[in-house]
């Protein structure tokens, strides 16, 4: 696997793999096996594989965990590596910001949920993916189920400024308990990491009660928050494939969406349904 | 010269020209002997050029001339074909604006000079530009430098977002009288087109004055405002070639730019020097 560190070394790497097509993978690093299923994916799909490890400031907001977000270069290099990945390029801040020019996401898709508590952060995203998508020009990108607002987003970003990319959704990988894997369940001391299993019980307790007969929003809802008590819930949302609100869960059309804090850390978890 | 109107269109003329060195001339139409140049360089630079028409609504203030911009395709059409072009792209708003995902200009270069008077104008600009990027994939693409200050926020969009394009600046062309040719020419009557012409007279004053030795900001620009005596001047402004104000011109990296009124007729004109 090569290690590129530079705008120049990909491009180099680039005109020795012309024509081939091209997978990437966008981290944020502090790797687990979330991002190592995307690599796979990536690995299997396509003949190169780029996987991106960059924590892009952008997508942080003041008094956000940028400082503290988990890095490890070294064991992300590794897992990269194990996952099949052709080559991993770690750019510096500077580079990939040369100016500050940036992209405004769409807003009705960017101002709810996760924009509302963080006003800006997919502009961040967008910014980041249009200039990586430029650098790496890849046939597929890869992004977890995990962020599903960044990834209707992101689908948006490529429709609407007509990327030639193709971008792959994935599954989302939990821990053995049902957490959703995330970098910031590093966060999380032992009893909490118990407590944020009550996000991924909310979302089997939904399903179970769609099974059952029951697709309204509102009994659904005040059903999960039983489950998720005593967290303090950001949102409970059920909306369609493109994030508008829905009234009653349609079958293969809707999806489930959770944020709540254990202790300080704020988690996210959904369900497509 | 072919004729495509829609961006599926774009796509096949591209796949058939797969390998070729492309050209991109992008236009806001009523195509006169400035952008008639830029096709014509492009024609001498690449194998393959396309033109675009599009009046850009994003670019345009409210309260601007969007509804009355000067606009006949059969002209353009006209014109693009006998300077050569491979082909002409008339996309309609709907298709280039499927979200309001948008681009946000460099602050510091897009808030002076144009962008004080027209707020969000570059943004704009910006925006339209990184779709037509992506949808054609130029090698190459020109802009005049009549419009000096999107020439240079068109240089860093390119550089801070990655785009493997070479922006071609290319020099203004000018009527027998100096007026350098604009769409907009077309609001003035007989008597502001004679007025008109006091943009370009003042450039050759402050010309005539640097190779006398004056290279005084300052004086420069009170003589260029008496020679634009009476028309309303919104700026005369002094600048390096990445738009910061400088207080002595300096030779071969300076740039005098004007920005007047003819009547209601906002008109700009500059000289690089």
């Amino acid at each position: 696997m090569q290690i590129l560190r530079n705008i120049a070394e990909v491009k180099d790497f680039l005109i020795l793999n012309q024509g081939k097509e091209i997978g990437f993978v966008p981290t944020m690093g502090a790797l687990h096996a979330g991002h190592e299923s995307l690599i796979k994916k990536s690995v299997q799909d396509n003949e190169v594989s780029i996987v991106s490890v960059f924590v892009n400031p952008t997508q942080f907001l003041a008094g956000e965990d940028l400082e503290k977000y988990p890095r490890d270069e070294a064991h992300d290099i590794e897992v990269a590596k194990a996952a099949g990945a052709t080559a991993i390029f770690l750019p510096d801040v500077s580079q990939m910001y040369p100016s500050d020019i940036s992209i405004k996401a769409p807003s009705a898709l960017a101002s709810i949920l996760e924009g509302a508590t963080r006003p800006g952060h997919f502009d961040g995203v967008c910014t980041i993916l249009a200039k990586f998508f430029n650098i790496i020009r890849p046939m597929r990108a890869y992004f977890g189920k995990k962020d599903t607002q960044q990834l209707i987003i992101v689908q948006n970003l490529v429709k609407s400024l007509f990327f030639d990319i193709e971008i792959v959704p994935c599954d989302i990988i939990r821990a053995g308990d049902g957490l959703a894997l995330s970098s910031r369940n590093s966060y999380l001391d032992e009893s909490e990491l118990i407590e944020a299993c009550k996000l991924y019980r909310a979302l089997v307790k939904a399903k179970a009660l769609v099974s059952a007969g029951t697709f309204s929003s509102d009994v659904i809802k005040a059903e999960m928050a039983k489950v998720l008590n005593p967290l303090k819930i950001d949102y409970i949302e059920i909306c369609d494939r493109e994030l508008n609100s829905i009234n009653q869960i349609q079958i293969d059309k809707s999806i489930i969406l959770i944020a709540a804090y254990v202790g300080k850390t704020r988690l996210i978890d959904n369900l497509w349904l």
